[in-house]
């Protein structure tokens, strides 16, 4: 049977609701009290019934992470890190698939339809502006990535133009002209896509290139598959590209097998940058140069702000908060 | 202001509890009734309380899945295809990240402290056979792995001793003789490194080939870090392997580096196979040759045996489900 609050009082020789009080942290307990509770409760094995400690204190320590895919490595990566992140603050995150899909993300807007979840990081992909704005569930929701709602929620993004600027600037500092871009398609009119290609964009236009529509592909998702399909697309044009900038690494590493597939040379013939930073490409051959979107930053003070969020601290003015980023140079640019 | 249920009646011109009844799929309603009451609460796009209703159900249709580490892309793989499994029956998967730590598996065996969730699917690292047999938080649960309990619990695995015999028999027909093993630490005592070693030995055994000790590596975990530096290890030894078998992929994928770098070539030098069957291994240049569970079928049975658990329907006797698998045959042993 399991060890009750009575049993430990008795064997601290102290009431039940001195324990209870040890238990839930009251001041005014002496040291000497509190010591012979804790050991009572060490000797006992006791764990307090935490339901019942959270209805007191009208918290769960549990925190939701709804993302969309969790075998795309960098969402799986990220989720890790958020779990490492919440429990250095004793807080347990649960992750929830929502496959981008319409019902399962509205269910995250609800709130995740119960008393169990203190607060919520989501990132969207098909709920619009308008439908996460009118979300009101009552808990406390951050955004990730780049869909916004001006303002409505706080909101946690790399600055993915700039980013996607970096790295295109530096397939031009090496000497390519033509210079391609794959997964201009993703997630829609204010998606990755639409904003990555803008940064894109930009440095040829700074470097006095014209873009070319034909070395634009848009793909169908942002898989390995798709990344191998759109390879081949460009191989097959009359005037194949010498570099490559990939809007996340799983694009980039099937980019690279079509490549080696096709035996060319990886950068000698093509030159290939992902965004994302994934294990596997640190580990393939050659090593991906990268976009490095600073994970644990990211999970730390996501969650530090949910956290803020849920215990009503802190300012009430919504909050906007930008992820570093290094460009990480290895063997698909460097040689 | 959210929709009531008043308002739904008003609308259909019933009364509250007949909605409430609609809702709650109470038999003995009219379909005229029925019909006039779901109008009226798609016009009103009226979404019932479910906290509410699952209290009066005592169900929340939440299911968790605590796994070791969401980041390692086999589990990363199987959480999506469990998500998937549980969406087909209208639930949701919540995922839980242990890192194999103690005091995060004996919250899963606590049974996650809440009412929120129905049921749990637990892949054990830490947590011993006793602790584990000793855990009553009253919720259904399943086992997942080679961690086993003797029948407390119902177990889901792969038949690791005869898939790792199956992957060293292969190796062994295409003539190679001195054979390694990475991962052979994992898990302790009764885990994955222990069971896949029994059959990697009896493969050897059945073929004549005496197992070398220096050929068998613990590693220290079984990320491509492990894989890469056990890789490193074999090299250095006075007769470096002709072909060896990782225990998982990630362990494979850090070997192929290794390899790489070494200037060695896959399979002519050293033949490589792994254990998972994940992405990555599939666009690898070379692809990996690996040991294939079937995730679907794994993600199916389990959520529908955690089912009929939380339904309590079904033999009360609890079930043991061996997961199919098949060898994949690539360019890492094939050439």
């Amino acid at each position: 049977m399991a060890t009750r609050l009575s049993d430990v009082a008795a064997r601290a020789g102290v009431s039940v609701k001195t324990v209870s009080n040890v238990i839930n942290d009251y001041p005014h307990i002496t040291a000497h009290t509190r010591a012979k509770v804790e050991a009572a409760i060490a000797a006992l094995d006791y764990r307090p019934n935490v339901s019942a400690r959270s209805l007191r204190k009208g918290r769960s320590d549990f925190i939701a992470l709804a993302i969309p895919e969790m075998a795309s490595a960098y969402f799986a990566e990220l989720g890790a890190a958020f779990s490492r992140a919440a429990k250095k603050r004793g807080i347990t995150v649960l992750i929830e698939q929502t496959e981008g899909e319409s019902a399962a993300e509205q269910l995250v807007l609800d709130g995740m339809r119960g008393q169990l979840i203190d607060g919520i990081v989501f990132s969207p992909i098909t709920s619009t502006p308008a439908k996460i704005g009118a979300a009101a569930s009552g808990k406390p929701l951050i955004l990730l990535g780049e869909r916004t709602t001006g303002g409505t929620f706080d909101h946690v993004a790399v600055d993915s133009v700039q980013a996607a600027f970096d790295a295109t600037t530096h397939l031009i500092s090496l000497g390519r002209q033509r210079i391609a871009a794959i997964g201009v398609g993703g997630g829609g009119a204010s998606g990755t896509g639409a904003v990555r290609r803008k940064g894109y964009r930009k440095a040829l236009k700074a470097a006095g290139i014209a873009h070319d529509p034909a070395l634009e592909l848009a793909g169908t998702g942002y898989h390995r598959l798709d990344g191998a399909a759109s390879m081949r697309e460009l191989l097959a044009l009359p005037e194949p590209p010498d570099a490559v900038f990939c809007f996340n690494d799983l694009l980039a590493l099937g980019a690279l097998r079509t490549l080696a597939d096709a035996g060319l040379s990886v950068p000698g013939d093509v030159a290939v940058v992902g965004f994302d930073d994934i294990e596997d490409g640190r580990y393939h051959s050659p090593s991906l140069t990268t976009i490095s979107p600073d994970k644990e930053w990211l999970a730390e003070h996501t969650v530090a702000l949910l956290l803020e969020r849920i215990a009503g601290s802190g300012e009430a003015e919504r909050r906007s908060l930008t992820v570093p980023y290094t460009l990480e140079i290895r063997e698909s640019t460097a040689g």
